[in-house]
């Protein structure tokens, strides 16, 4: 069985809350739960923070833990040299995801600085966009 | 059953001849095949074409006779304003992908005209980005 | 009797369809229409296509058999420089015409690249420009 | 019979004197004379001043007496945020027109704040872009 | 008691006219006849003008009249050295007003020219910013 | 009673230490007792921590227990999305002060990414701008 | 006998009271006392405003009854289009002058409009820079 | 005996027509035939085209039928990305030559696309040029 | 006996892992015991974090329990405003170090924010970098 | 009597045959027994070089031996910081001269690293610009 | 008999030993006399230097002397104006050669400043673009 | 033994006189003596010039005489290309030395083109830097 992490940043455990026509109403919760049913053979694991450092250390340690990981860093997506640092220093193959297409929104979340380092991003298919890259994990 | 258009565009119809090491192995026609056979309740139709007038006239001549629309653009990716007014004027979603990681090459290919007036983008995923995409069009 | 060529570019053959707020519901063939009846001592005649080089030849051919050129280079008004040069070698005069006002839209539509090689720009009238544009040739 | 005011901003009552090869050789009386004489049934009411104060005034005052404004602001074009502010407030609706072609001058002058604020915009056509302006305005 | 001069510079004579949704609905005769009654020990006195030499020499003039100065430049904040010179050579404190949130408008207004200058600026809180603006004056 | 969340950002703890001629020489403390004092019908509470991540919670929090919030995100001003994020996400107002003049200091702290989503922003004033803030929350 | 006009700009009337370590103790008046006392056989006459619309007029109206014409414009040498229009539209010499070095002072003063239109420009002698430009006017 | 193919982009077909004291008056049938007499021991093939995707192909085509590609993309010099893309696929070396001395002109075409992805350039030598790079891709 | 803090920032935890070939192969265990070897008579002591705020913090609290910083800062060395008011605000020497020449890497890698804070920088020794550092401070 | 150095830069030794329309028909030679003709009471000394380096050297050696240096460092004007570090270094007065009006030329000269750092600059009034310079030195 | 100098600037005495990857392995020695050997009726001539200014003199005497300049400035290509200005300044042909495809190399290698004022320019050709050159100046 | 040269660039000659406050009062003797009697088993030897020609040669000399360079360009740190060239061609470690902090200083010296082709840099430590350089050396 493989084993994903799934990393939420900043403001997204407010998901179900904030600007739900932008980023829907499911819970943070009720994602994780979809993709667990959604993948039964597949072990799915999380980590939620909005502190940059705790990103960057859970990125770390996924690297002789999980098959795979999934990135969704929030704000820091446009921020972080040291999530970059990270994820180019580990082996396991990192997917970033957005919830909405960033590419529409303001200008200084036109630039990912995570996207370089990571193997794909996927980008604009709601909260599909996590199941989309679980997915392609699984078929690699 | 769902009707897919796949649009390719600028050097696209060298796949599997160009660069492997980061295109694949795959021609055009191989991978339009395999995505039939893995969708096979779906009908899968294709364009490619070097012309960029072309490739906006299949977006526009796509809005009634398909579900979904997946487009890989090549170089136009970065320099049609006309592409992108094509997917911005039709009401079916479309699909960006790209089959190298974008965002780790030139400078002049980090930015997509077409990213926000697309549905979501896809990238870096090798030729199964376009199995991405078809898989996300059927479970829209 | 005057001759006159109307050029439209990319994207223009859904006019009447496309976002007809921006637009208009007018289509192509009632604009031309309506041109030939507002001015019925001058031979209107047209060209359209989505394909840049198309339209590089016909200002190149108009050269010869027009009295002057009206065009609406679409979304190539901001990227083409192959129509520009076209402009720069023609003897005829060339007036370049927009339905919108293209300076209040994104950013990217702010330059044109046609503007200082043509004879005079009008730009925001709606389907009015067309006529303007046209009224000014024959004034000459 | 419908009321347009004609204002002309910085070193335009200098027209027929300065630099006669761009702006030609008429003077703005002349052009006013013209304008009246072109269009027997509409009262042509004009504004000159170099005060940028005084543009923003004539701007200002222009929404209740008259139908329609044709501005040619001069190098305020370039500078002014307070007449495009101006512009943006009142509801009668102002054609930007200007004699030279901006487009193929000096860099400082390839932008135009007034533009996007502006119901349209005539530029190239010598004094007759204020004809066409005119002419736009009673067809409206 | 302290004297303090209210300055509001381009189309703020508007007020209450212009776009209420973004400056409310209250003249700028009544913002001043509130300001003098919600400060009844201060001498409230207030300059208007459209014309930026006229507000260069309204700061100038403060210098030795009034104890403090509260500046709404308008559109002259983001064009206008000449007033920023003049907030400089003068030893009353300047504080620098606006009723909108400039910081989310256009890309041209995000930038004052003043605030470096000033004492301090208020920007955002409707036309309540005036009243801060005083009591902060009194409260130095 | 209303209650107000006052938030301070990076090196605010060294406030009354650090560079007193340009912070002052009131430590946190002292200006959280100065507040509580000036607005005794008011409930203040604070929070103050170095770590951009517990800001942002700090916000999240803030949406359903207070009143209003004032925020000096210090040096996190200039470079947090996240944080921005936060205040946009929520719905209870968020006031952004400055002890000192940013926008006469360095260029890269001439641009605050908060001030755009706040209800206002108050700059230049010491420790006074504390107040003006809450003063501000409790007339709106 | 030549005829000299000294135009002064911007703050200018401020000249002896502004920071006088800057731009020396000197009233304007002084200044003009001292040009004509330096230069007997010449007469020299002086125009200052702070209003931008002013110094236009005044740079047209030198052209039939000056020699020569100063320029210290102040501020608007950063910013003043119309006046460097004036100057290009006239066939008077006219020499930029500036108290100051203006080049080791603030970015936005490094560039000035005038300059490429002026017959020459000398900065930073402090008062002798009127000197040498009316000495010069003399030598032509 | 070695096999070159020239290709000629955007508005070359009007060599000898379009501003000859810039292009010179040769046509493009007099330069081939130049170039078949220069060197009559290498077989000279041709392909001209406004159409941006036709030399794209034409680039593709040219990899395993010639020995040796001479490229004047025209306008698509400055634009094309796909082109670009063309070339640096295919193994065959690619010569890109410019007729007038690009460096020299107007500042959008100062930048070529293709330069880095050619074997070497010659620029500025008339329809020597041509000449010049036959000439250095038969002594290989 | 001098005391010195070796601060580490992000992602320096991973040295002697991650990438050695450009970080070398020694643990930071190890650096900082060959450190206290090399260094008998100087009390060496050390704080590690992938959390700006911590290192903020270390920043502030090593002002008076220190002789000298040496600090490291990882990413952060090129996004953290925060890091540099800390190091602008504490009196005791602070040491900036990097292990690979960060001059030749990636572009966004070029700036440090720290650099002008800082006593000295010392950049593209290897794990030598840090014996410089400690080196120099004894030696001040 | 004053001692006066004139320091003359790059391609300066052409003046006189290089390009006479802009730099005038005299030679350097000529310019310097001009100035030593127009102030007999100044002993006139002059250096020229084509290297930088000999120019730093000449501006080191003049500050102990003139009283005044009168420099036109030509092309190096625009891009040597080591001439400009000579002359911030040395204490007597250094006059920047031109002879073109450098301001209305290519846009790559349109910055002087050297004024910022000069008692002043003298731009545009030909050979005279000297004369002025030196005229201005013994004014002081 | 024509007379041609050849003209190396920076580090291009290195040739043969620097980087052979890029430059090849013949010394400059070499080169000279292969040019002499390949062109027998054609005086070769040839100045070397590492020194800006002695460049721009070798172009200067270069204008009585000879009948064609090939220059390759090295370094100086991106940063001289000294040598753009003395290229402008004579009236023999120059030609600017590079070895390698500077296009292909560092960002600021991109930029010549030498080739606007040059007749030609051959690029990335090895020590073959030195034949090239002497070949096209013989056949002007 | 070891043999080392040092390098200084421009107005390093100088030291000791040019602004003290900097740059130390120390003269270049000075420290190339305290350099031998820091290390008296190392061989130190020195190349001073304010020729950038002259530096590059320095350079290219050492690489086969000398076991390690330090290099204080000067003013050339920011402008040559060339040296960068010569740096990049040897193979013998070269050492990038600045006495002041150049980080802290204007804007144009924030780059150092040399520190990419160095084998590491040290910045701010006054005359210390120096030695710091030759220690590194030492230890390699």
């Amino acid at each position: 069985m493989k084993k994903v992490l799934i990393i939420n940043g900043a403001n997204l455990n407010l998901l179900g809350v904030r600007e739900p026509e932008i980023y829907g109403d499911k819970s943070l919760d009720e994602i994780i739960a979809m993709l667990q049913k959604e993948f039964p053979l597949c072990i799915i694991d999380e980590k939620r923070s909005n502190i940059e450092g705790e990103i960057i250390e859970a990125v770390q340690m996924a690297d002789n833990l999980f098959d795979g990981v999934v990135i969704n860093a929030g704000a820091y997506t446009h921020t972080s040299v040291g999530i970059r640092d990270a994820i180019a220093a580990v082996r396991v193959p990192v997917i970033e995801v957005h919830i909405s297409n960033v590419a529409s929104r303001e200008f200084f979340r036109s630039k990912s600085l995570l996207s370089s380092v990571c193997k794909g991003t996927i980008s604009g298919f709601g909260i599909q966009s996590y199941k989309l890259a679980v997915y392609s994990l699984l078929n690699m």
